[in-house]
């Protein structure tokens, strides 16, 4: 079994993975780090390898009790993907877009792949038939929309996100869940049709915290993964085991 | 001659109008307010009637100096506006917003007319061809955008704004710039189509800060005209000339 680990920078989020299925999934923060693996180790004692996306935000202390357990593969841009790399500057590609991207590589072989990660930023990702990757883009997430119009801005208020009763509002709440709800939803429905021009049979796959809040407005089909990321990374961890992971 | 100032939070703009016609408009900074007046003064001795958008920002100082010269209208929330405000919570609706639906007003008579402001905020607001303001949207500015994407990530470089030379960008620049210029974009565009569905004959005007950086790049057409906010004070001032500023 594997163990992979996505090191976000408030979160980190487990996920326990036998050969290709996720079979359990967990988020602590930094201080249950330990005790989260403890658990983890208890109820999946054959777990051999791990997967961890980035050391950047992890203490040398947790990441020593990880080499003590498990055999890991610590992502970074040398690490092998199965996909062919045409970003003009692979050595910027965030570590979360390269396991998108492998994600979409294993899983829709010989498609046309658009990856649309809705966290805090949103992410596109696009992955063509040939199995190349060949760039993207990236917005302000839902979340920073609201916090950038009250924070850069002297009289508009800070409020939780949530979907506007039209799209002309009436009143200054509603103006701003319309100007970043809708306008998140013109922006994703925009570039799935503008992808769709140029690559027949486009599969779009919409991940990110935002999946839920997001996919019953979305114009085009899509499916929605929300652990399509921690998927990724199980991906890469299988991709590399006998390469790198051989004791 | 009427004057007619916006004061924001960093420039003032001025406009001098002959009746409905601007003859001449300049920028300054608080320090520089003096200065410019007695400009303006020397070269157009014939104005009479000053708007001032709002009072804000301007020293007790300045708004005196004003008034020492001219019969001065502060714009408020309380002044006569040449349309029905349907906006549930009128108190709240930005002077910038009533002075542009003021210059929709007047300019587009028995017209549905959006009218997109593209400056610090982007804003959508529309009249319809009954004359009432039915509210709109507001959403991040193009430079917020690029601000907001740097200033809440930790990776994320502050960029100069510019068009994307594709909606894949194939680098982290690209990235940024397609996922903020593009997007924007979409979301114009987005907005104008859902507007056309339940408005025949619309009219789209496109001002503010960033009108020539976007107007060639959208898809619908549009009147671009970035004196659309001064036009809109003078109109109120013209409007409200009779009643309120009588000597």
């Amino acid at each position: 079994m594997n163990l992979v680990i996505d090191v976000g920078n408030t979160s980190i989020k487990f996920g326990v993975f036998d050969l290709e299925v996720i079979k359990w999934k967990t988020t602590s923060n930094k201080h249950g780090f330990l005790q989260t693996l403890d658990e983890i180790s208890k109820t999946f004692p054959s777990i051999e390898n791990c997967i961890i996306s980035s050391v950047a935000n992890l203490s040398k202390e947790h990441l020593s009790k990880l080499e003590e357990r498990f055999n890991v593969l610590r992502l970074n841009h040398q690490t092998k993907v199965p996909f062919i790399n045409r970003y003009a500057t692979p050595q910027t590609l965030g570590i979360d877009r390269i396991a998108l991207m492998s994600a979409a590589s294993f899983q829709h072989k010989n498609k046309n792949v658009l990856v649309i990660d809705a966290g805090t930023c949103i992410t596109y990702d696009f992955i063509n038939s040939e199995n190349e990757y060949l760039g993207g883009a990236i917005s302000p997430g839902i979340a920073m929309r609201y916090k950038s119009l009250h924070t850069f801005t002297d009289k508009l208020p800070l409020l939780e996100k949530a979907h506007p009763n039209s799209y002309i509002g009436n009143n200054t709440a509603n103006a701003i869940h319309s100007g970043i709800v809708k306008a998140v939803l013109f922006e994703i429905d925009g570039y799935i049709a503008e992808y769709k021009k140029e690559n027949e049979n486009l599969t779009v796959i919409l991940t990110g915290g935002d999946t839920h809040f997001l996919r019953d407005s979305i114009k085009n089909d899509i499916f929605a993964n929300s652990n399509f990321l921690l998927e990724g990374l199980n991906h890469i961890l299988e991709y590399n085991k006998h390469s790198c992971l051989e004791k």
